[in-house]
């Protein structure tokens, strides 16, 4: 009878681990990423879990031929001795003088696109088809390796500000929005549909745990094409009661993102510094009411014809204008128009055309929606009657509103923008691993 | 121009401060969860993010008269004095001598169902289709955030041992384990799938990540009306690459275990409490093989026809059997038969009718699937040509082993399961917040 204690031997010395074993013989298990053989030695580059380590052929202390066995792409145990390298700039370095390389496996073909360069270089639909194969590359796995940090600095912040996790179902009896961007699905006979948004159980849960949080896919069937729009993405939401202003809103998402960039610059330093990323230095946000943002973008831009809301460009000079006036990466754009906004948006009790609302302008770019929502049961029918809506239809919903509900009110921040725009990405799809759009659902 | 700095100012004082703070004035804000009210003065428990905090009213020390105002599920804030109790075990308790309620919002109607007792009587479906309010109950909610305890301790344990944590996309072009039990979706004219499992995907990430996991909803269009499946639910997920061999997945599942375990009986001991939840004591977990606990349910059970699986009767003899053996609440059963396993399963060398794969067992109960998957391009196409499989239709899978891909393995761990057995529950849905079944998507 065999028994399972937990204990795992790791065989895989990381790098940060060398300069302390200089000279001594070390294993290390991953995948022979390049070779690149020189006349009389070679280097191969080991890909590890996070990192590339740098190790020398040669048949000086190499106990093997480099035969056809060592290929790119093999898993492979390298045993070698920890030796300081040679730089050009006299930085210091180590690498693994091979003495041994036992193949764990080895690939059936040679990959259809090159990855063991410095970055994948074809179009984004090639990358995107051999997403198994492209993902290997260094790079391209730094960017999701950031994106781990992200969500993670997002959960654990709300963890130390008292916020519970929650799983909220997907499989909905009716959409978010009531709109029309839902996915259908035929549910044993019923017609249902994918999930838009955790709003209405994230909300429902607040006289439960008076503040929760929710990592989880939301599916929207948008015809859009274009460069930022996915139809499914990682939502990252929050909503907290007992609230004073919507104000507490944006000071917590304040508290979030100080939270997710201080971790991207600790714990993922080596992501940051492989992309390039630049991580906005934060110590308070901005804000300006749309009316005033309006105003100013009316003055200093031309053939500005929607009053109601914001053209791309107009965010784009808000964003700079931000960057000028307040050396801030960030802007909160508050107190939308009312008819802009979602029928459980909390009206200002002072000027009732606009709402207790934010967006959040990241250089220029939308990347959060929140606000305060309505908490009074009959403050919410009236409105709904107001928009068109049956009550009745969001009976379920309204449960919250009639037994009792703490001023409260949240946001919803997309995980892949966020990290397209901290890497200054142009296309959403970059930052998606296997991105889901009109014309793509493989691999 | 206002700036949001990020600082919040918690003005609820939590009741781990109470002691602390005797003699003092406090202010807390919650919900006035229960009134009792005796001949000259009243309990009113009120009900914060996680506690109950009993108040006490009277007018000798309280400034306003109980009204019709203060009813339960009112939002409030109470501000009183904080004095030690009088309790009949002669126990230290504190309580809040009520100066003064201001209550911040009011319900429209009565619950229709009794939340503010120890527990929601009232048939199951009553309390499902009621969840937005019975989620209220201390009792109910405490079955959640045990399951956010359950869900942490697996993601912690892992992020420790150098796992990354992924996000891969539900709608699937193929069903994972080509079977028929997946949602079928209109996705702009194609038709798609609701992911069953996050399984081809992770395995794409071993060459990527080496370790990787995943806590996501998973969808199964299953018939069943039983009381342990749901139709959507939270699988945990992980993988790991460069195996010696599946016991090591074993053992990652056995540490994750106990890390769970430990995490509930420190950081959730209150919920542990209130539930009165029998967390299992691990020290090593004991193994045995599909074809030993055969031979044994087959001696000491009778009728026992199905010799290529077990019935659950069998499973629950050989969970008394380990309690009684080992002393351990958790049992391996590995070398389940080739011919019962997916397609992606490792076969054992030494006998290839039977696979390198197990079930965890948890007093008696199944509740992982995992083992060793097939890392070798030929043996893989080989097998499901086996199967009757095309593997043309798995091109994009393929891409892992084509382009090479270490020994690895993983499993697969359902949230709602874990949470059932652990407090006990006959019915899965006890352990669901929002439970999908072939009856049920509301609310």
């Amino acid at each position: 009878m065999q028994e399972i204690d937990g204990n795992i031997v790791c065989t895989s010395l990381p790098y940060s681990e060398f300069k302390r074993h200089e000279g001594e013989v070390a294993t290390v298990k991953g995948f022979i990423h390049n070779i690149r053989e020189m006349s009389d030695f070679a280097f191969i580059l080991l890909r590890t879990a996070r990192e590339l380590i740098q190790c020398v052929y040669s048949p000086e202390f190499s106990d093997f031929r480099l035969s056809d066995k060592v290929v790119e792409q093999a898993a492979a145990k390298v045993t070698g001795k920890i030796v300081k390298s040679e730089t050009r700039d006299g930085s210091e370095r180590f690498e693994l003088q091979i003495h041994n390389i036992e193949i764990i496996s080895s690939p059936a073909a040679i990959p259809p696109v090159v990855i063991s360069k410095k970055q994948v270089n074809c179009d984004l639909a090639v990358n995107l088809d051999n997403r198994p194969v492209t993902l290997r590359n260094p790079k391209e796995r730094a960017v999701f390796k950031l994106q781990e940090g992200i969500q993670r600095g997002f959960r654990e912040y709300l963890q130390g500000e008292g916020f519970t996790e929650i799983h909220t179902p997907k499989i909905n009896f009716a959409g978010a929005e009531g709109g029309t961007n839902v996915f259908k699905l035929d549910y044993f006979g019923k017609t249902v549909f994918l999930a838009q948004s955790p709003q209405l159980y994230k909300q429902a849960l607040v006289p439960v745990y008076e503040r929760v949080f929710e990592i989880a896919p939301v599916f929207r069937a948008e015809h859009h094409d274009t460069c930022r729009h996915l139809n499914e993405y990682i939502s990252m939401d929050f909503e907290m009661g007992f609230i004073d202003s919507f104000t507490d809103i944006m000071n917590t998402e304040t508290g979030v993102l100080k939270y997710i960039m201080n971790l991207l610059k600790t714990e993922y330093a080596a992501e940051v510094e492989m992309l390039k990323a630049d991580i906005p230095e934060i110590t308070s946000i901005p804000c300006i009411r749309f009316k005033d943002a309006k105003e100013m973008c009316v003055k200093k831009l031309k053939n500005i014809t929607d009053m109601k809301d914001f053209e791309p460009e107009e965010e784009a000079f808000l964003g700079k204008w931000a960057k000028q006036q307040f050396n801030s990466d960030f802007l909160f754009v508050t107190h939308y128009l009312s008819k802009k906004r979602p029928f459980y948006t909390m009206d200002d009790p002072e000027d009732p055309e606009v709402t207790l609302s934010f967006d959040l302008l990241f250089r220029g770019i939308e990347i959060t929606s929140g606000g305060q929502r309505i908490h009074d049961y009959n403050m919410q029918v009236e409105k709904m009657k107001r928009l068109g809506m049956n009550p009745e239809e969001f009976e379920t919903y309204l449960m919250l509103h009639k037994y009792g509900a703490p001023p409260h009110g949240g946001l919803g921040l997309g995980l892949e923008r966020l990290t397209m725009h901290l890497l200054g990405f142009k296309n959403i799809r970059n930052a998606a691993m296997f991105p889901r759009d009109i014309n793509r659902v493989t691999p």
